[in-house]
């Protein structure tokens, strides 16, 4: 799956991904009334809304995109119609030939670790039959319970040429509380770093692992030495654009062959029609805007990688 | 919530907590045989066969605990139809007057985590209407993101009066990589337990506070300590039985007033059936043998509690 992430970032010019993390204040009245119209005021009409507002934004950036990440809280948080709502997402971005990065952050010892694997990105057998609940391409994981929580999501990549990437170093304002703490004198992302480059290191592509990183765009500097601790890992740097992350930060995240990472941003494509800049769309055409606040994005970072020293 | 886990402690004299980690090799084969007859080898049938087995364990065991822990990756991994099993077993313990800790073990950055807060233990709004989607009354909650990632949930515990178990130490074999890792002279897990008292100091019960933390059975020393560091959390504490810990080894992860501590049991409960001790009951009753892993259990901390020095 990485090669084929890669392939596409090629095809695109766009080390891209767009962030489907759909809060309800996000979603234009029309779209909400016309799903509350059909399902009332419910869990179901909250996941008729998601969805209607999911599938217009893909249909309106899909071409100039190589994934989107939707982020599974945001479906979560309504209920069984917010995952089924995740689910028609997942299976429709795969329609359009997108990859999709599962964000689920999950983690957990090795039996259980193994049940959400097998749930995102492999199968699971009941009887004779084998089924893909979820089918991601990647999903994010979190390494707090180190090399046996993190081993059998590595296994089922493997088995499945799936990818992960692991949470590393994050963009929030207080990621460095534990993250950044010195052991022997190097900050605790390093280590997680050097595991990532560790786990990734018998499960390679091409060119690059199916295991890769997070690494906040909010960190630049971290991201510099990061990158050259796990040079065979892409990176995943969400953190652009909303939370502070400038297109000439984010030059140190890749490699010398221009490749090695790939930028989320979520509102300030989805919501794009919030900001001055875009406001020229107006709410009905909000999808529009998205797109050209991707194509601006495109440029941006095209700009950074070429003018990097 | 933390008020009425203590309180059913103190009525059954079982400081308890049943992991419903329902494994498809757990499950009897005349349930499953009946589930696939109805729904076919479908995610539908493996989700009912879940969820029959659930219902006669906790028809078997209600009265003798105060809670139980449902493990969401188990259900996660059958997808919806899995994720529908999980509902129905947090409402059925409900109805059956249980604690339900969800465990989860998520953790994100601010507004995402507020999204998983808000769908588990919180209410999300719909329009004009609110609802609580899976309603659990505490969760497991990663730290790794530090504390604005922590922050949402302690916020909806303080609105909602539920509560936490936020990882410190976790029972794996490997938790160690990390968590044990020095930091000025002093291991991660302890920093975490620091932050854990800090989080839970302004969000009070009558006598302990509704942020709790996870610390493994299997390491009975430093569960030592941390009862020190965190005297008003209680502590959630996995790894008895099938993982390796004792009832003799658990004694240190309460306060001198014989609370402080809820210690969890999943397989070897939930699997009685499968072991010599408990055989005499056949595949038929496995829920009778659960009963008894259960009265064993409680006798077993019960006198470790009472001989601990």
């Amino acid at each position: 799956m990485i090669d084929k992430l890669i392939e596409k970032i090629e095809k695109t010019h766009a080390p891209i991904v767009v962030g489907l993390d759909p809060m309800m204040s996000y979603i234009p009245g029309h779209i909400q009334q016309k799903a509350f119209a059909e399902y009332g005021e419910t869990l179901e009409g909250a996941a008729e809304a998601i969805w209607q507002f999911n599938k217009e934004i893909v249909d309106n950036t899909f071409d100039l995109i190589p994934a989107v990440k939707p982020q599974i809280a945001m479906y979560e948080q309504f209920g069984i119609p917010g995952l089924q709502a995740f689910k028609k997402t997942v299976d429709y971005c795969h329609e359009k030939g997108l990859v999709v990065i599962g964000d689920i952050k999950r983690g957990d010892i090795g039996s259980t670790s193994a049940a959400y694997a097998a749930g995102h990105i492999g199968t699971v057998k009941v009887g004779s039959k084998t089924y893909m609940p979820f089918s991601e391409d990647f999903v994010t994981v979190n390494p707090y319970l180190g090399t046996d929580g993190v081993k059998p999501f590595v296994d089922v990549c493997r088995e499945e040429k799936k990818g992960l990437f692991i949470l590393v170093k994050t963009s929030n304002p207080s990621s460095g509380e534990f993250q950044d703490r010195l052991i022997d004198g190097r900050p605790l992302y390093e280590l997680v770093g050097e595991k990532v480059a560790e786990w990734g290191a018998d499960c390679m592509g091409e060119r690059y692992s199916y295991i890769g990183a997070v690494v906040g765009a909010t960190y630049p500097e971290m991201g510099k030495v990061l990158r050259k601790i796990m040079p065979k890992s892409f990176i995943l740097v969400p953190g652009y654009g909303a939370q502070g992350g400038k297109g000439a930060d984010l030059a140190h995240f890749f490699n010398e062959d221009g490749l090695g990472a790939i930028v989320n941003s979520s509102r300030g494509i989805i919501a794009a029609y919030k900001q001055e800049e875009y406001a020229k769309f107006g709410e009905e055409h909000f999808a529009e805007a998205s797109r050209a606040a991707v194509e601006a994005m495109q440029k941006d970072i095209e700009s950074a990688l070429a003018n990097r020293n």
